[in-house]
């Protein structure tokens, strides 16, 4: 039985535009965007620690942007499309759109 | 002749995400978007001092957001509607929205 988190809520917009403002927690849900689904915490970062990735992965959690979830002992990162989407129409969509632009 | 500024270019996204997770420049934003035109410095704060609210103006001009006129000596603020739309198309729009809803 997957281990998950009691769903949380979607924060309010200034604490949603707070964590998404920040270069390394944009790429990961740039990279969650992209994979149109779960993918493992390890896919989501590069070049920082763990312990600097953790600090991130909460601050989207709790700012109800993703969910973790555990299956068979590895943790899974989930991007709460729908539920981000009903609290806040159209934002993720135009961040992940602006994200996945090349840099002019 | 009116005094205006240089027109900004609009920052990257996450400048753009930075300058409006503050509540207060969130709402500076909003009264601009729901006047749908320029409106006066004073008419976009209520319970902070003028250096304050400077500061706030600075961080959204410098985000390319708004953008300041003065015209016979009065300094208005105007949403760069268009501009930011071209750069990140539907952000504030979805922002507008947003931060237009009665909080729950």
């Amino acid at each position: 039985m997957p281990d998950t988190e009691a769903p949380p809520t979607v924060a309010p917009l200034p604490a949603v535009l707070g964590a998404l403002q920040d270069p390394v927690r944009l790429e990961m849900v740039r990279r969650l965007g992209e994979a149109g689904g779960p993918l493992r915490c390890s896919a989501l970062y590069d070049t920082i620690s763990k312990s600097t990735a953790a600090h991130h992965f909460r601050i989207l959690r709790e700012s109800g942007i993703i969910e973790r979830t555990t299956v068979d002992g590895q943790t899974w990162v989930r991007l709460r499309t729908e539920e981000v989407g009903a609290a806040l129409p159209g934002l993720l969509e135009a961040i992940l759109t602006a994200a996945s632009r090349p840099q002019k």
